[in-house]
């Protein structure tokens, strides 16, 4: 527990990285004097719910107490997706998230693993752990030239663009509106989905959760895909159809599958994908925001919320997102 | 050998790859009536010299012969750096080199390897195949606001340039003159080496091999790196100290190195950066052109050269590039 003399705001942080969202806090000089942090926890439990008013909190945890918080003004979440606040019955709060950080994160984790397959980066690495090494200009398959394929153009999906372009990617996206986006050469929509598989090359998923997307990425998806492509969901991992991308991997559709999302996360031990060859399992972290991220954009809503001026990355119950 | 009717120029290619360079010759449509491949070889001895006009060789199996070459009139290397051609004494051909294609490749290298280290995929791969495996978010280093330094802007480290401020670096350089280049934040001369390693997070080493930079990536330039900075070397091997790699490496700096060029390549088996677990090795492979890119520029000269206009990316024997 925190305080500081002229604090109005009581905060209750309510995050496995508790204790260092208090510290980032604590440490920013515009907004120290403005608040006063009562709960700084990892477990829903420990606190009385009906005494949170303004709360820092991961969704997973939130929800598990947020029926009971009858006196809450404000939720900040340290997420992107907000899907079990935006599913829950109460719904007469402020909730505001994370956004705009998620996209440099996120294209440095998708051009790691595309160029990862491109540059046979595990090829290079068997030969020097050989014995004796192997000096081996082993193929390559390079990016230019190649199409991207981003399923779901948000602001992550869009901070993709101008990178593939530097790599001299084409970019082709889907949407919901198959509205034309700058920096692609065109847009589907979830009709044309398998057209959409059939023209790029590798394919990233950054769909949000929502209950029509899911197992949208199938058989008939999978079976599209051009031979050699490179398949990453950093998306959400109902997307997928788990049995459908086993099954289509062993015809080598996609070569490499890249997943960061699933199902139920931790993904379990005895799940297939942890000792597929050609899945590579990363540990929901593609854009996971750092404590600092989340301290920042909390504060800068710390000080409009006390001048009474809106919110940013606010959203919306009805709609949704 | 392949003939085609109307064939005034008589073309012997030289090449591990001449089998390959031939057919791909030979299936461009603009080109295939201008030219007789007379010569399809890997090895110098099987060709007799006097017969060589036009050659489409690589410079260390070409300088075999180039002396006896009396009816050379041009040559046509496979490689961008022609050090071998330029130091022989035979000057009396024009020799033209690939250039433009490398940057691409070169850009898809070193952010594999940049992004690799900053995406901790070792790590993950680790985490992957423990038993039982481990779900755990291994710590990550953006690369969003870190510095690239790049020693040597040539078309090639120039061509990084964009690709870093896709992703939010900033990008220094050395160069001979110290000139500004468009896109960087400063550069520096062989002069200021030692503040430009202070300053730069991850340094891509791109100079050629040019007498006065052999040895300058000293036990001083290693020891001025950042903690955490990543070294690439896909110039010349002769510019890097080895042994003051190797004893700075015991310091953490760099953090990691990755090498394609050496001093001897193939690298010797016994060579201790083999077995070295914080470098990575690849096999001068970084920016190797593909047979079809040589075809490619080799055609659009043999165009040039029959309608007698200037060749592209030809060399002066007497500037040595």
């Amino acid at each position: 527990m925190k305080s500081s003399r002229n604090a109005p705001l009581q905060i209750s942080i309510l995050s496995k990285d508790a204790d260092i969202l208090a510290d980032n806090l604590s440490s920013i000089d515009d907004i120290r004097h403005l608040i006063d942090i009562v709960h700084v926890t990892d477990n829903p439990q420990s606190i009385t719910p009906s005494e949170i008013k303004v709360l820092l909190a991961a969704p997973n945890l939130a929800v598990k107490i947020i029926g009971e918080c009858h006196n809450l003004v404000w939720c900040q979440s340290s997420w992107a997706g907000n899907r079990p606040l935006l599913s829950h019955d109460k719904q007469n709060y402020l909730l505001t998230g994370i956004k705009d950080i998620f996209g440099p994160l996120m294209r440095e984790y998708v051009f790691a693993y595309l160029l990862h397959h491109a540059r046979s980066v595990n090829a290079f690495s068997t030969n020097q752990a050989a014995t004796p090494p192997v000096w081996e200009a082993t193929a390559r398959v390079p990016l230019q030239g190649k199409t991207l394929g981003i399923i779901g153009l948000g602001n992550i999906g869009r901070a993709l663009i101008p990178t593939a372009r530097a790599f001299g990617m084409k970019v082709i996206g889907v949407t919901n509106t198959g509205a034309p986006i700058e920096g692609t050469d065109h847009i589907y929509t979830k009709a044309s989905l398998l057209d959409f598989a059939g023209r790029a090359d590798h394919i990233v998923n950054l769909m949000p959760d929502t209950p029509d997307t899911q197992n949208i990425l199938s058989t008939a998806f999978f079976s599209a895909l051009k031979p050699n492509a490179v398949f990453i969901n950093a998306g959400r991992g109902e997307a997928v159809d788990d049995d459908a991308l086993l099954q289509s991997l062993t015809h080598g559709k996609p070569a490499l599958a890249v997943l960061d999302v699933f199902r139920e996360e931790p993904l379990p031990r005895d799940h297939p994908f942890w000792s597929h060859p050609n899945i590579i399992i990363t540990a929901h972290t593609a854009a996971e925001s750092s404590p600092q991220d989340v301290a920042a954009i909390f504060a800068e809503n710390i000080t409009r919320f006390v001048q009474q001026q809106p919110l940013i990355h606010t959203f919306d119950f009805e709609k949704g997102y």
